[in-house]
């Protein structure tokens, strides 16, 4: 087949399936309630972080200018990884330009042909790529299954293994068993890395993330990644750990060593907004308030973090229920295959702890009346 | 092995080849004449390049908020996409986080199991990770022989065939065969996949980059990606092409559907640069014109793009002859493996076309001195 004949066959097979994404450009200033985006505290606008970032693109330019290990590494990314490896109670931190960069660098790094891949069945695609690109025999356990888990690690026999894991997972919104997986992990020898990209700044004390909240952050065979570009309010990833492994991180691993430094202004941005997490520990609890509120409203299950999802009878459904409700406002989000672990489509609304009261109640009532139509 | 012997085995080995590397923060006012990054325009550090990013900040905040189908993509966005598609003369552009997220998600949204992809054996790490994640049969073939790339590709049968090539290769500084090798994938019916990540901004009219120079431009098989972390100063990547390969990248690409969008203020950075570089067309030339005596005065091959590479007998040596140039004022940098494709140490001088004529003088002195001396 030619590739023209094939790009128009994978076409019509999405919209013949209502999975066609177009891309939609938004202007700085919409009068809408944003349910979509993951700036669930609010500090990517804030004015001290915006100022930050603001300041760092004048004083450092709009590139970093090269990767870290030439001369892309600058004063702010080593004072962001100091401050993240402090506030997550980790030995050091590793900044990425994305979060999808930072579990690439983990995964593959770590992982050869040589070793095993026990995989949660929900973790992020970015996981999957990285688990794919690593070479290992890669064994997916049915989701929050801590007994899968330890018999695939019994049969790693003299391979080094890892287990991945998100702690708060992105769709269904439900927390892993951290510490009965660290358990089995150190049982076995096993690394464990946990994906805390809808953690860190959501659950926990302060925002610290579910494996503070563990008290498992000085456990030695626990690797953690985050994102810069949710609670943050930024751009860019990290992997928390401990000094060794972000050692061979930053000597072996491609995504990190051959990629441009994070630019200086989503750099300060990230450092600027967990500044303010750090002075204000109650603004997590905002998010958990009102996203009990909303799962309550909309009888749903409460999530663990700041994304609530709806099923929906099918995409379509769920593409209408999102322009109904854009109609009246307020823009939430939809997961469709391929974004879902088990082919369900579903509305996603974040919780956003910035939202003034009556956006908000706007919001909540909105939105209970138009699932009420819908199911 | 376990973890902890394994990370101290890996790292004593790297001590003994010498390749243990360690990450330097360095300050934004450094006395130093930088050869070693790759702003090679001067354009990250432009008084208006620093503003737009600032202002963008200012204006949108720390973060896009959101991944690009969500509500990531702003007007800047849709902007630096129509002004990247009209410079290089494509149909369409697709802004992506990072160079590396460009090229795994041209090649894996491309490519699949039933697919077969060509690979110079000189292109970047980046596309070697994209073709390994891709699960397609991947061919590497010997550097620049349309020969050999004419024979893997008689082979392809019913497969959908891509060719992956640099323009400018990054390592040796060589320009592709790229109009044989758009011939041979016309014949053949593959795609050809040109990273133009050291082309764009730095060869061709006005720094059109190497397909608009070739008239390759409006090939509908020529599938062209970037990066805005160079050149244009600022961070991120691109792919450029006909409307139905960007379509497809953005239902299908997951290194773009499942990332944060690019920040606001490298997003509006690259778009100043552009802007820059379309006001003063000769710029790129002084590149071209300086890397020719410094390739002169060096003894070494001229460069078709912006990176000299002065070959070492030793990465030790390589290093040595660093830290002499840094003494002296004048930072470059070193390949070494794994960067380099055939094992050999390398400086790696970048040609800057933005530095006073003093600045440049004294590190065509230094630099010139100290390979004398070295070889």
């Amino acid at each position: 087949m030619s590739w023209a004949d094939w790009l128009a066959e994978q076409r019509a097979a999405r919209e013949a399936a209502g999975l066609q994404r177009t891309l939609r450009p938004r202007e700085p200033d919409e009068d809408l309630v944003d349910l979509a985006g993951n700036d669930y505290l609010g500090l990517s606008r804030h004015p001290e972080v915006r100022r930050a970032a603001a300041d760092a693109a004048l004083t450092w330019g709009a590139g970093a200018g090269a990767s870290r290990l030439v001369t892309g590494t600058t004063a702010l990314h080593a004072e962001l990884e100091r401050a993240l490896a402090e506030f997550t109670g980790r030995d050091a931190a590793l900044v990425l330009s994305t979060g999808y960069h930072a579990n690439l660098a983990a995964v593959t790094a770590l992982a050869d042909r040589d070793a095993l891949i026990v995989s949660d069945a929900h973790v992020h695609a970015s996981l999957i790529d990285a688990a794919r690109l690593s070479r290992a025999t890669v064994e997916v356990v049915p989701h929050n299954r801590v007994d899968a888990v330890r018999s695939a690690l019994a049969g790693a026999g003299r391979r080094r293994a890892i287990v991945l894991t998100e702690s708060v997972f992105s769709v269904l919104g439900d927390a892993a068993p951290l510490p009965q997986l660290a358990e089995v992990c150190a049982e076995h020898g096993a690394l464990l890395v946990v994906d805390e990209a809808h953690g860190v700044g959501v659950v926990g004390d302060g925002g610290r993330g579910l494996v503070h909240a563990h008290g498992l952050a000085g456990h030695p065979q626990v690797v953690l990644t985050a994102t810069l570009s949710k609670s943050l309010g930024a751009m860019g990833g990290a992997v928390l750990g401990s000094h060794a492994v972000l050692d061979h991180l930053v000597n072996r691993a491609r995504p990190f060593v051959f990629d441009t430094a994070l630019a200086p202004a989503p750099t300060a941005g990230a450092l600027r907004a967990l500044h303010l997490l750090r002075a204000e520990p109650a603004l997590p609890s905002r998010i958990h308030r009102r996203g009990g509120e909303l799962a309550d409203h909309l009888g749903v299950p409460r999530s663990a973090g700041a994304v609530l999802s709806v099923p929906m009878p099918s995409p379509r459904a769920a593409l209408a229920a999102q322009a109904a409700a854009l109609e009246a406002g307020v823009r939430v989000g939809c997961f469709r295959p391929p974004s879902v672990p088990d082919g369900t489509s579903r509305l996603r609304i974040t919780t956003r702890a910035g939202l003034p009261e009556d956006r908000w109640a706007h919001a909540l009532d909105v939105l209970t009346r138009l699932t009420r139509r819908m199911t």
